[in-house]
């Protein structure tokens, strides 16, 4: 089945367009957990227990595991291991590298167990072929992040047109299998229009909501497509760290309802 | 020492420009050493230990690490333990995510034991700080990749220029602690003189040659300084997988010293 219709299929079937980031940082855990041997996959384990009937997808961002060492991907694999049947599995690796080199990222990432995995532009098609070769396996290519820096580059005009948006025209072209989508951060919600004008068949992944102070409803309005799906909404931080006391879990299942809730009253009226 | 001082320094004392890209790949590996349990330790030592005298820096690419599963973060630790002082260990990674999480791959990279890793533009500023915040740590940020789908955005025009250029323009204004690079494929001769002389002070990464078919002298010409120095010329494949019987790393050995040779004699031609 094409990763983006089952995408879409998920989101319909659990009527949330809620993702979950597995961001793990040992700084910011629980202090009872802290000493803990397996605190990450207690951590993980508690999280997922208790918001997975709330989400669409869980994200763990590789950064925050590869920052645990030698241990970091195995407890990767037995966190995605965790995650129920039928939720989908976003990697947020942001990796681009030459034809063979990202060849061996894509079979990496997905023998691990991801569903979808985020890839950066920057190399162009070739960097990216690997990753769309099984039409049961997809991309959220970066196309407008939520980070301030993104001035940087991506607003760069080229004939007069910012280059996100050359870079949502091309992956709309790449989209032969029905597996590429884009992340767009939700810091931008008049260009999450503009972009969703451009791709309006694509998936979109949408952070920075929360923490990074995106703007939910403007966001679910701009991003979702006409039947106001079509998106999934990450939140970390402000999920999985919303209290740093033994009641954790309950306070990340409270945050995670409130959003979905909050998401879903926009979409009600968009449809 | 500012990094990109250290590095220049190590170029002159060791008198190469040889970088080897230690890219593990198992089916490439010679048969005799295949069933081996730490193949890939055995098949790197050897490479090392046949090549250090020959070369500036090593470079494995992260990729190649994490294809060989839980076990591959180990192993990557074990092959930076191998190389000799003095010699630079350049992480392949290209990693580019917002600023808190770009935080914790400077973290996990350089807690490895890499000198210098390379990072994507794309994400701007912010998602490239974290790594020069130590001077003694440096980046190489990609310009131009030595792939053919670099012709997707990396030669887009804006303002009649390409953006790989205003990508070399911005990095040298991130260069305040002389620990920031470019990464330049040497299958692009013209573009890397254009580049050179917008960045004359920064060294430059340079892979492409040998598997990719980059040229050689004409990348020398005009990647290098006006001394002949400030580059690094990768070759991984050509170099690590010269033969695959038992002699492989004597293989490895002549061919690290052929390029070395070759180097050298357009260097004299430029000094």
């Amino acid at each position: 089945m094409q990763f983006n219709f089952r995408l879409q299929k998920t989101i319909e079937e659990r009527d949330s367009l809620v993702c979950v980031g597995l961001d793990v940082n040992l700084q910011k855990f629980p202090i009872h957990l802290k000493d803990a041997e397996d605190a990450v996959l207690q951590f993980n384990q508690a999280i997922i227990k208790a918001t997975s009937d709330l989400v669409v997808a869980y994200k763990p961002n590789l950064a925050f595991y590869e920052a645990l060492g030698t241990q970091g991907w195995s407890m990767l694999h037995q966190t995605l291991e965790m995650i129920p049947k039928g939720i989908i599995k976003i990697g947020d690796a942001k990796r681009g590298d030459i034809g063979t080199t990202a060849q061996m990222y894509a079979k990496s990432l997905f023998d691990l167990g991801f569903d979808v995995v985020t890839v950066n532009p920057y190399l162009g098609l070739d960097s990216v072929a690997p990753f769309i070769e099984d039409e049961n396996k997809g991309v959220f290519i970066l196309c407008l992040t939520s980070n301030p820096s993104s001035r940087d580059f991506q607003y760069l005009e080229t004939s007069g047109r910012p280059l996100y948006e050359l870079v949502a025209e091309k992956v709309v072209q790449w989209n032969k299998k029905g597996n590429c989508g884009l992340v767009v951060g939700a810091t931008h919600p008049n260009e999450l229009e503009r972009i969703r004008a451009i791709a309006p068949d694509l998936p979109f992944l949408i952070p920075g909501i929360g923490a990074q102070g995106g703007d939910l409803e403007a966001s679910v309005m701009a991003g979702t497509n006409a039947a106001g799906g079509l998106s999934v909404i990450n939140s970390s931080r402000s999920i999985i760290y919303a209290t740093s006391d033994t009641h954790f879990a309950d306070a990340a299942r409270r945050e995670a309802d409130k959003l979905r809730q909050a998401i879903n009253s926009v979409r009600v009226k968009k449809k």
